[in-house]
């Protein structure tokens, strides 16, 4: 049924700035930022647009967030967890050790009480989030040396983001943290010994393969880590909820498109990888029960002194033992069997 | 940057109509339908609105596309599968025996093939489709008697959707397609042995728990099943782009929120299911076995003489190799060990 068009009342022209934490080079996390201006500019007939600046064009890669409390620009496309150093809650929006897979993530953030207390949290710092991408379980990064024990952990300068430094530091790395587009040259120079990223596609392009031979999996802090899309909340509170809804939407359609894109763009990567000398490692369950209890030892530190974090957390966790008690279930018993067909060449 | 309110020109007001396959009682599944209308009528100011129906309210579920093909309403929320009595092709827009998990299906939509692919495919009917909503991998449903053999599948009567039926059907199950709302009174009089409909929330509401005892897993022929929102092409092709970019944002919104809900919900049920006297049981090895040799036995049938089937099936077969490929990596390592912790308690 149509009708005559009806004049917009709520309409107005907006433009905005949209800073990335990734370089441009990473079409699949950078891309989430394309999505979501894309995406938001045909909801709205062209009437709300953003522009969208890389890592280190307005602000660098690590500042983002802080970029947006401040009003510099309007919003960010970030990882919540590169802002630990403010307040350790922010780990919790993109992902900590032996936290939630990607699917759980979506499933506490739409439906659980994730996006609502996160928002509680981001508030104090001037900020309104949405979860707009994720990667899947990462790998666990490349090491220049094989790493069998928990022995072998110790004195390894090494790259990891979030909280899981505090973890892996308790079992004798020394964490350090640094934007994506700045990783290779360190791993290069061995100003590090080690360095985790995200996954095969990512650091094919990044070239790590080329100076680190061992690439380990999975990463135990990043099981299905959310990339944040941050507004800051007095831009956000003055948005027309027009805007508000196709911004929430598009980034709803951001964050499926970034999973895809890694689903689709990975595979290929590994094999290639594989095929140029990498040798694939899992990390040993000696190594994975040690990094387990530090996490554990972690939280309750934090939790004893922060009450954001311990709120949040202790919701997370409860989620946690659900999620994982019904996905073994189904969804377990099939992909093992999937994957036994995948392994005998039978799919 | 705000000016002054622009005059819009393509913001009539549209008032459509869904039928919905499913149940009001089923918040989960029904759920999909009442996310997209919200989210539409937010984004574009309450100009576009579309009214939901549930099952029978205007035709009955399984007719859903029917009428959407027909133009008695503009669109529908349905499985594709429900229509293989047309075409088998239909089956693979939800979900086919041993096909994709929910993650790799939204992968093969967005990135991969599989919507372009499908869509020329729709076309023929009349229809555009896009995912809006998905389960997860399925249980295996509900039986009067324990399944322990291949041998003890013969001669039920089971109502079982999309092409599991005349994969089935071969290891001499007699397959029935119901609707959801239909399937406990069948069930009760004895009509069938065996149901499978979705998965612990949505079966415990139905009550088949009070007629069958033993509860299988997995669903193999719904390893991660999509809910298909389809709208008339002519309709589609009719309506302004910025409605069109709503309306895929918001089927992107439902998509996710569905498989949240299924998450939140689905342990809770599982667990009071067992409460109520519910025995689970995984299908046996040899059972798994068997119905997988069965679908490529239906696959290499129905592609021998359906071209559109044998071209969109083979695009999805080597996107899955891939996919499952990828996915024994990091992704099922975290989840093994997470799974471990939360059997020993740990989490």
């Amino acid at each position: 049924v149509l009708s005559a068009p009806a004049i917009a009342q709520e309409n107005p022209k907006i433009n905005w700035r949209l800073t990335s934490s990734f370089p441009k080079s990473l079409d699949t996390i950078w891309g989430g930022a394309e999505d979501i201006a894309k995406r938001v500019s045909e909801a709205t007939g062209g009437n709300f647009t953003i522009q969208t600046y890389a890592a280190g064009e307005i602000v660098p890669g690590l500042q983002a967030a802080d970029a947006v409390s401040a009003g510099t620009v309007e919003m960010c496309h970030t990882c919540s967890y590169y802002y630990v150093g403010k307040d350790p809650t922010f780990a919790i929006g993109t992902a900590i050790p032996f936290g939630l897979n990607a699917r759980l993530t979506n499933a506490w953030f739409y439906e659980g009480n994730g996006n609502k207390l996160l928002n509680e949290f981001y508030a104090n710092h001037k900020l309104y989030g949405m979860i707009a991408g994720n990667t899947g379980a990462q790998m666990g990064g490349w090491f220049r040396k094989e790493i069998n024990t928990v022995d072998d952990l110790k004195g390894v300068k090494m790259r990891i983001a979030g909280l899981a430094g505090r973890v892996v530091e308790k079992l004798g790395v020394v964490p350090q943290q640094i934007a994506g587009g700045d990783i290779y040259p360190a791993l290069e120079k061995g100003t590090i010994d080690a360095a985790e990223w995200i996954g095969p596609y990512d650091d094919q392009k990044l070239g790590f393969y080329k100076v680190a031979k061992y690439y380990y999996y999975p990463a135990f802090w990043e099981g299905g880590p959310a990339i944040h899309a941050f507004v800051n909340l007095d831009k956000w509170n003055s948005l027309p909820k027009q805007y508000q809804a196709a911004l929430t939407d598009a980034a709803a359609y951001a964050n499926t498109n970034m999973m895809a894109k890694y689903d689709l763009k990975n595979p290929l990567a590994v094999k290639q990888l594989v095929g140029q000398g990498t040798v694939l490692r899992p990390f040993s369950q000696d190594i994975l029960d040690a990094c387990f209890n530090a996490s554990m030892e972690v939280y309750k530190d934090i939790s004893a002194s922060n009450e954001w974090f311990k709120k949040i957390y202790e919701d997370q966790v409860a989620f946690k033992k659900e999620g994982y008690l019904w996905m073994q279930l189904s969804e377990y018993t099939y992909d093992t069997f999937m994957m036994i067909q995948q392994r005998n060449g039978k799919l």
